[in-house]
């Protein structure tokens, strides 16, 4: 018998049992500055303070938690990421006891190679347009016998991240609140496939949109054919969170089945997302979280009157860097 | 009979009861860097989080509550700041349907102008190091039938501030744990006053600390000799949202009988301290609302092993002025 590759709300449920002294339940925030500017109702979910500075320490826990139980038990972890994944298995793996080694981009933002090695990674470069990651992570995985934990194409790490939706699902009925629609970023679709997983159990009606990046929209793109189209490569975003190549393979079904559509903005309306993000609201939220704020603040979707569930991702940008896309924006 | 000019704790709740669909819940944060870097459990209270992005909305909209209530009603509010307690009173009045005049003074930073101008307030400058702001406001006052609304010494402002306090008290208990420490920014007093009656209320033994910028450490001094001390004239801080000139007439006796004391930090710790807010707390604080953070961080107080309090009580300041101060902290 062939298991399904999908996760099932069940398998959220335990993922939220195994992280439950270990991830921040982050708030569900509201700002009646953002709710009077769309004339809304906006259900802030801001992931920036999770630990690890972003969601991905969620799917990175509960994987790496299955593959302690295992038999046999893997004698170390190797990952390949842009930076927000990388530190997520990165602390994970040292708070389960696991020799960590992270493939990432040379260029990835310094302040997410320097935090991957501060939580004891060992990190080995790549280039991003030459190189194949996956087969630089594979080579070292068989080398020492170390378990490749993957981004997103993994139904423990979509069910860690699906304990986001749990959590917002929880938060806004314990409110009153039944969200109408939801925003939330996407690059390989683990976040919004887990999250669609969770939310649409507790709300059957609510309109779910993957947001991305200009040039990095093949989800967008895809749901529109139901059926997956890569990126044209060359192309260039300030969200490096968000610069995979196309949907899932197990994600894609998942946001095929579950979600309304794709919402694609600019880096200059990203720009004017993280000003607004950290004028308004005061949070430090880095270019691949902030495109779902983004779509709402460029009226890419009419929200007017709406409940609305905002994902902000990430939050890993240093202070100069984010005072350029700052400056950028104005 | 002489009506005492301190809130009782049920003034706090009275308090808490009017800003109940008006005033943002703030959430207990927690993060797992902080409390490794210092050996504690820090719960953090995030005021930049509130309404006007600083704690001064909940004092600001209790006051004029009550005076939408009194007889005569006002025909329109005035009140002197160096901006949080302007952008309060001017989001609060608007919100109440009061015309408003803020006098601030010309150096104000000018994201504290422009939102105060944002929320419906005129604005009326002067020089902070020459003119009285107090018989400015009084004039106005005077001249327009105008309630003058006090920044901290009135016992309606410090029962609105003291919300804070018993917001921090139910999450805590709501969680099991029962704080030993409390680190409270502190200007003329009102935030660590209210924040005082309502904690030392549900956990008698707390050590509350009033934290203070050098040059502006009025309160720390005259906690040590039980008797209100001005400041030295002429002092400079970069913590534009904390220098007062000395201890208020109401709040000082309540601190004097509440607090354990007083810590002081230097500009240079506070840049440091903001600048692992961004980073590691991915928030957005001002320098007089990261006086306590400065605190922990600069090791001013010993919490190995305790359960701290950390009030990051606003965080208005433009992106720019953020990169300067954070990069001098390099």
């Amino acid at each position: 018998m062939r298991v399904s590759p999908e996760p099932a709300y069940a398998d959220i449920e335990a993922a939220a049992k195994r992280l439950a002294d270990e991830a921040v339940v982050t708030p569900l925030l509201r700002s009646r500055a953002l709710d009077e500017t769309l004339n809304a109702r906006i259900l802030i979910k801001p992931e920036t303070l999770q630990r690890t500075g972003s969601f991905k320490f969620r799917g990175a826990f509960n994987k790496i938690s299955r593959l302690a139980e295992a038999t046999p038990r893997p004698r170390a972890i190797v990952a390949f990421s842009s930076g927000n994944h990388a530190q997520g298995v990165a602390a994970a793996a040292a708070a389960l006891g696991f020799p960590a080694t992270i493939v990432m981009p040379a260029d990835a933002p310094p302040i997410k190679i320097a935090n991957t090695r501060g939580y004891g990674a060992e990190v080995v470069f790549y280039d991003r347009y030459k190189e194949d990651r996956e087969a630089v992570a594979g080579g070292i995985a068989a080398e020492r016998g170390a378990a490749l934990v993957r981004p997103y194409d993994d139904p423990d790490i979509i069910a860690g991240q699906g304990t986001v939706g749990r959590e917002i699902a929880e938060q806004a009925k314990s409110r009153g609140l039944a969200p109408d629609i939801a925003l939330v970023p996407c690059g390989g679709g683990g976040l919004v496939s887990g999250t669609a997983l969770a939310l649409t159990q507790h709300f059957p009606a609510i309109r779910i949109h993957a947001c991305e990046p200009e040039g990095f929209d093949d989800t967008a793109r895809s749901l529109a054919r139901h059926q997956r189209i890569a990126n044209e490569p060359g192309a260039r975003s300030i969200c490096d969170a968000l610069l995979g190549a196309s949907p899932g393979e197990i994600t894609f079904p998942i946001n095929d089945r579950l979600l309304a559509g794709g919402l694609v903005v600019s880096d200059r309306e990203v720009a004017a997302a993280m000003a607004y993000g950290f004028r308004v609201l005061k949070l430090v939220v880095e270019p691949g979280g902030a495109v779902g704020l983004a779509a709402l603040l460029a009226r890419k979707i009419d929200v007017a009157g709406r409940t609305v569930v905002l994902v902000l991702s990430g939050g890993n940008i240093d202070a100069e860097g984010f005072a350029k896309i700052a400056a950028s924006a104005r």
